[in-house]
């Protein structure tokens, strides 16, 4: 290991040279930089905004902090004794401060602190690939650094709004989640285009602090999704005032001296002070040099299960730019995979690439979870009954009413949400599982280890749910089966 | 089965003749009574008191309803943006009105029409053993039935409070579990004699409603517990005002005009409104005939892992009567093991009798969960660290400071909390979580499955927490271990 740790100083070349280039920042390529280092290799991290990423400044964490307050005082409104004490409204002022104190009030001192605690090295500015294991930076100032790779280059650009193709919305400087994310103002009304995770969020969020939130959604609500979170989310967040357009697309879209204009599908014209467009990703990869090595610039990157990209031994991708699966754990998730596989090839070592072993990212495909942080949240691990039934599983799927577990009414009254498992029949192990309802988002971790370990039904009998708990739903699941072998 | 169907009346004997009796209605005996009826047995429930027992009236249920309101009040005065809609107090008219809702106003026709439902028989009274399979019952009335089992007699009288040995106590009528869940006001000062979950719950719930609180436990907070349990609930309590004086004992006890005078074996002497008795349980067999059948009135019944009572083919016992662990959803646990096997040894059928089969109760020795509604929450399950390595298991500890989890910090300003993971060395399998902190009592669950499914560290690695979650204190803990084979 020792000449793998040599510096890029001692190196005689012109250009620096390091075990391991890692393009992009976020916390996926913090991560897969993370476990390289750990495993012995020297690391250089290229990032060209901030250090921590889209989920740091733009995504995940000023989200959910936008969202927490609302729901906690929604869940003291929920519960007698609770409700009768809390006679103001939400403090939005205090919100928006509370989102800038987790975005570090979007500098990354912290971010790159931990970095050099972890002996990552950070280079910042736009890199483009040049040739194989070879990258250019060019920083804000015009300079352009050239670093070569010993062994591998790790693709962590993730992903950025895209934004979709109709008349006028572009001139009309829609927000995205970035915008949704950091406003420092609360706009009066806001139409949001999408309905997937960040439509449903956001419109969440905004509506929460007042604003008349209308969501024009094409294909309905958490498409992808076991249909009872759309069903359940959207009856929420009607009552909560947010218009729901559903099966809708807007059609034209003009800023205005007003506002904006957008007309729709169904012939209605609405007039908004903002607009939002969530309606997907698109890969962070147009401007990567990826033609210098006959990737195609602007596509989503392939790669095996070890994140290497097929056909190049040096080239690994990890996080959204996959597209294997858009959420931040996942992307961490491959880049402990990939940390730890470029050690073991580097080390000459033994590669554990068989599935679910320490160098690949088989959960991709049997168990993503993800939480929705909506109220009611949606939480949700492996395949829906539609995506198992497609990919040809025997199963059997199992509802039960959250509301009937002793443990959700204490929590709220009137507690209101759902639980589906799906079991594969043959081998009598859950494939998915999906709860929707209030603060349910600490019950996927269970679902998640049951689908990850294939933990066969019959010992999921013994591990008990305690009581008065919202995880007894594990035993309503369980009997509403029915016990195999009793 | 026919035969075994075969109801009371079309007997020839004078006795009414069942295949099991159930002695004790709590949620113990009726999920023992509802596996053997759903396995085509005929079955009487006995119960001298309420059906659905001591957690549906006196314990669980009252309990948490008393202390969720509270609980997610504090909640919303802990986030910013919350916290300032929060001007009132609790309302604890309305929070003990809420706990009237609970437990029905401790009535059990909801109870009974459920048994009717899964049909099970319920005879009022109390039942004593006159002999083997025999069992006699006598009404409030003063009325005397006389009943046979066909296959099996099942113990589920349950435990009482346990009044400690002081002078004068017995005499002051102390409150017990009982009078603290089900009291219908609030006594200005409240002592606790005890300093196990009872005593923590009910300081943490009177606390909350404004009683002032003294704690006298003679060896600690949650002992038995991993330490940090007592630490971190200790401290919550002092900052809620409740007095704790731990290796204090009571050594006098007398009531007078004014209240309660307790002298301590600290010199001190306190005046409260009302005292109570939190010190441990005891078993209620005293008046169960057991002395016709060879067994000791008054003694802990100890069973094999299928229930059954050692040198009696019919006789079982299930819940707090074993002293296996006295927690309502592991004596249910024991009763849906004791009420299959019973059904499978009356059919011949096969006993699934191995270590985690559908015949025991291997998670009694191996996975217990148990959350304590204090705020904050603990939640734990297997062996603590102490435990493991008396019982002779290479271990490794990992702490982790929740705090530091994004999403912990994400849910509650100032999120403090610790978590603590049990590895057994050799294994490579988890013996014992616990969990310290707000809200933490439905990340049990995840723990539980994975002790009781002993799921390879390195499988875990593969069970990603959903970012940002405060489950992502998984990761921490994997990343603490270290992974295995990277």
């Amino acid at each position: 290991m020792e000449s793998q740790t040599e510096t890029p100083d001692q190196h005689s070349s012109a250009d620096a040279v390091y075990d391991l280039i890692v393009i992009g920042g976020g916390a996926v390529g913090e991560n897969a930089a993370d476990r390289a280092v750990q495993g012995g290799l020297s690391v250089v991290l290229v990032e060209a905004e901030l250090v921590g990423g889209e989920c740091s400044y733009w995504a995940c964490m000023p989200s959910k902090a936008l969202l927490r307050s609302a729901q906690a005082l929604r869940a003291a409104r929920g519960v007698s004794g609770a409700a009768q004490a809390v006679t103001g409204e939400l403090d939005v002022e205090a919100v928006l401060s509370r989102r800038d104190s987790f975005t570090s009030g979007w500098k990354d001192e912290g971010q790159v602190s931990w970095l050099q605690g972890a002996g990552i090295e950070l280079l910042r500015g736009h890199a483009r690939i040049t040739g194989p294991r070879q990258v250019s930076v060019t920083a804000a100032d015009g300079g352009v650094t050239s670093i070569t790779a010993r062994h591998a280059v790790v693709l962590a650009t993730g992903s950025a709004a895209a934004i979709p193709e109709v008349p006028g919305l572009h001139e009309s400087h829609p927000w995205t989640s970035r915008e949704g994310t950091r406003a420092q103002s609360v706009p009066k009304s806001l139409a949001i285009i999408g309905g997937g995770v960040v439509a449903a969020e956001l419109a969440t969020a905004y509506a929460g602090f007042g604003s008349k939130v209308t969501v024009l959604a094409r294909s309905g609500l958490l498409g992808g999704m076991e249909p009872l979170a759309g069903e359940l989310v959207g009856k929420a967040l009607d009552s909560q005032g947010v218009e729901l357009r559903l099966h809708t697309a807007p059609e034209r879209v003009t800023r205005t001296g007003e506002g904006v204009r957008l007309e729709t599908s169904t012939g209605e014209t609405l007039m908004v002070q903002e607009v939002l467009a969530a309606t997907g990703r698109t890969p962070r990869t147009g401007d990567l040099g990826l033609e210098t090595v006959g990737l195609e610039p602007g596509s989503w990157i392939e790669t095996d299960d070890t994140m290497q990209v097929p056909g190049f031994d040096w080239l690994y991708a990890v996080g959204d730019v996959t597209h294997r699966a858009l959420l931040t754990h996942q992307g961490k998730y491959q880049a402990r995979a990939a940390g730890d596989v470029i050690v073991a090839r580097a080390r000459g070592a033994r590669v554990d690439d068989a599935p679910w072993g320490a160098h690949v990212a088989t959960a991709d495909q049997r168990a993503v979870p993800q939480v929705t942080f909506t109220d009611p949240e949606v939480a949700s691990v492996g395949l829906t009954a539609a995506a198992a039934r497609e990919a040809g599983h025997e199963i059997r799927v199992v509802d039960y009413d959250l509301g009937n577990v002793a443990g959700a009414a204490l929590h709220a009254d009137g507690y209101a949400g759902k639980a589906r498992m799906v079991v594969d029949e043959r081998r009598q192990v859950i494939l998915g599982v999906t709860f929707v309802g209030p603060d349910v988002s600490e019950l996927l971790h269970a679902a998640t280890i049951a689908v990850t370990a294939e933990v066969p039904l019959a010992r999921l009998w013994h591990a008990v749910p305690a009581y008065p708990t919202i995880s007894e739903i594990w035993l309503r699941l369980l009997e509403s089966y029915g016990r195999p072998g009793s």
